[in-house]
C-alpha cells in the first residue's frame, strides 16, 4: 500500500484548497438561473480535486502560492469539469460520482452548451488577468485532449492498436493536462525554465503512469471498489497496454480466439476470456512495470527542488497513482 | 429585394476570401488521420463565409486587410464551425447545407469532440499570434453565446418570454458574433476606439436585424427556399418576436386557443393555427418594422468612415439581411 492517499496528501495545503474552493465557486457565477442551477449542482459533486492540488503544490514547490496560482487552478479545474460534462455527453453515461450526469438530468443540449460555457469562463478568466502564458499551454491541451481521444476513437474501430500509437493516445488524452497543471503551477511561482520544465516532465510521467494504472485495474481490480463493472475497455474494444502486450506475446491460437471474441457485438464478447488471456500471458506485470518506471522518471523530475514537505508529497502522489485499487 | 445579395457583395473581395480560404485550410491540418477526414469533409461544405466577410470588409474600410485580419477571419470562422458542429449534436441534426451532419456521419462522441478541436485550433492559433485583443473579445463571445443559448432553452421549457428576454437572447447568441466579426476587423487595421467601436456597434446592430428576420422567415418564409418546414421554432417551443408581440396584443380568447396549442406535444401542436394568429394580429408587420430599425442603426454606425465601396458593401448586406427570402 502507498504510503499517503489523495486525502492525506490534500491534508498539507488545506488552507490553500479551501481558499480555491471559494475562488472556484465565484468564477462560475451566472445571471442565467439555469446555468447558476447547473453549477450549483456541479459544486456539490465534490471531486478529489486532484488537479488544483497538483497545480497549489508545484506552486509551492517551485517558489510559493500565489494569486496566478490560484487562478491557473481555477484554469485547469474548469477545464477538466467541461471536459467530464462533454464526455458523459460523448459516452452517454448515465451517472458521474454517483449523481446523474448533466446530460441524464438536462438532456445533451444543455451539458454540450455548459461544457462550452465552462471552458469559456476558464479562458476569459486566463485573459482577464493577463496570463497569456497559461493560454498558450492550456489551448494546446484542449487541442492534444480532443485530438487523443479521437485517436483513440479511430483506433478503437479497427481493433488495431500498438505501443507507440498506445502513448501518443495516453500521453495527449490524460498526462497533457496533468502536465499543464504542474507547468501552469510552476510559472505562476517562478521565471525558471529548468524548473518549470522539470514541472511539465512531472505532470507527463505522473499521467502517464496514472492512465496505465487506470488500465490494469480494468482488468484486475475489484468491481466494487471502482464503482463499475470491469472489462468496460474490453466491451468498448478498447486495447490498452496489458492486452497490447499479450497480443503480441503469445501463442498464436490463443491471440486468434481473443481477436475472434473482441470482434463480437458489445454484449457477446467474453469478457473473462480476455481477462484471463492477458493476465495467464504476464499483460498485468508487463504494465504495471512500465507505470512503475514512469512513476520513478516523475520522482526524479522533482530531484532538482530542495527537499520540502511538498516536494515529499508530490513524491507519495507519484507512489499513489500506480499503487491504488481504485 | 435588396441592391446585392451576399455572393454579389463578396465578389468585391474575391482576392482576399480565395486566400482566406487557403489559409483557412491549412490552420485546419492534423496529424490524426480520422481528424483530417472529418476536416476535409467540413472544407467540401462550403457555406457563405459571412462571418470571414464581415472580418475583412470591416479591415478594409478601417484601414485595409493585414495578417492579422486574416488570422481574425480564421479564428472567427474556426469558432462558428465548432459552433455548427455542437449545434448539430444539441439538435439531433441530421443534415448541415444538404450533407449528413458530422454527428449523422461518425456519432455524437466524435462531433463533440471535433467541436472541442476545432475551437481549440482557433484559439491556439490566436495565442501563437500573440492577439491577445482578440482573444479577449472571442472568449466572451463563446461565453456569451453558450449563456444566451441556455438562456433560450430555459425560456423555451416554461413557454415564457418576453421582448426584453428576446432581445437578450438573440444578442448574446447571433448578435454577439456578428459584432465580435466586425471589431476583430477593425482591430486588425487600426487602433482607433471609435472606428472599433462603431464596427462593433454596427456588427451588433446586424446581428439583431438578422436574427429577427430569420425568425420572420420561420412564419412567412417559402418551404423550398429555407429548405425546412416552416414553423420549426413554434414547434419546439420558442417565443421569437412576432410570436410575443402577437400574444401581448390580441384578443383574450386567440390568446388562449394558441397557448393551448403550444402546450400540446410537439407532434400535437397546430403550426397553422399558430401562424395564421401572428399575421393576423400584426405579429409579422411589428417584427418587420422593428428589424428594419436595427438594420437602419447600422447603416448610421458606418457615417464616421469615408465613403467607399466597402462602406457601400457593408450597407448594402445591413440591407440584405432584412430583405433576404432565406
Amino acid at each position: 500500500m502507498p504510503k499517503r492517499n489523495i486525502s492525506e496528501i490534500s491534508h498539507l495545503i488545506d488552507e490553500d484548497l479551501k481558499r480555491f474552493n471559494e475562488l472556484f465557486k465565484q468564477s462560475l457565477k451566472s445571471k442565467v438561473a439555469l446555468v447558476d442551477l447547473i453549477t450549483r449542482y456541479i459544486l456539490k459533486q465534490k471531486g478529489k480535486k486532484v488537479r488544483p492540488l497538483l497545480v497549489l503544490l508545484s506552486s509551492k514547490i517551485a517558489g510559493g502560492v500565489s494569486g496566478r496560482s490560484y487562478r491557473g487552478a481555477i484554469l485547469v479545474e474548469l477545464l477538466h469539469t467541461a471536459t467530464l460534462v462533454h464526455d458523459d455527453v460523448v459516452d452517454n453515461a448515465e451517472t458521474r460520482r454517483s449523481f446523474p450526469s448533466i446530460n441524464a438530468v438536462w438532456k445533451n443540449k444543455i451539458a454540450v452548451l455548459m461544457g462550452d460555457y465552462l471552458l469559456s469562463r476558464g479562458l476569459m478568466q486566463a485573459v482577464d488577468g493577463s496570463d497569456y502564458d497559461f493560454l498558450k499551454v492550456i489551448t494546446n491541451t484542449v487541442r492534444r485532449m480532443s485530438e487523443g481521444e479521437l485517436l483513440q476513437t479511430s483506433k478503437t474501430r479497427k481493433l488495431d492498436n500498438d505501443e507507440e500509437t498506445y502513448f501518443r493516445i495516453i500521453s495527449d488524452k490524460t498526462a497533457s493536462l496533468l502536465s499543464t497543471c504542474c507547468e501552469v503551477g510552476a510559472r505562476a511561482a517562478t521565471e525558471d525554465d529548468e524548473k518549470i520544465k522539470a514541472m511539465r516532465d512531472f505532470g507527463e510521467n505522473l499521467g502517464i503512469a496514472f492512465q496505465i494504472r487506470d488500465d490494469i485495474l480494468d482488468f484486475v481490480g475489484t468491481s466494487s471498489l471502482l464503482g463499475k463493472p470491469l472489462g468496460g475497455d474490453i466491451k468498448e474494444k478498447k486495447l490498452t497496454l496489458p492486452l497490447i502486450y499479450a497480443l503480441k506475446n503469445s501463442p498464436a491460437d490463443e491471440v486468434k480466439q481473443v481477436i475472434k471474441t473482441m470482434k463480437a457485438s458489445e454484449k457477446k464478447i467474453d469478457v473473462n476470456l480476455v481477462i484471463e488471456f492477458v493476465k495467464r500471458n504476464g499483460g498485468i506485470e508487463y504494465a504495471d512495470k512500465v507505470a512503475k518506471e514512469y512513476s520513478e522518471k516523475a520522482k526524479q523530475n522533482l530531484s532538482i527542488f530542495e527537499n520540502s514537505e511538498y516536494k515529499s508529497a508530490l513524491s507519495d502522489l507519484a507512489d499513489f497513482v500506480v499503487e491504488r485499487t481504485k
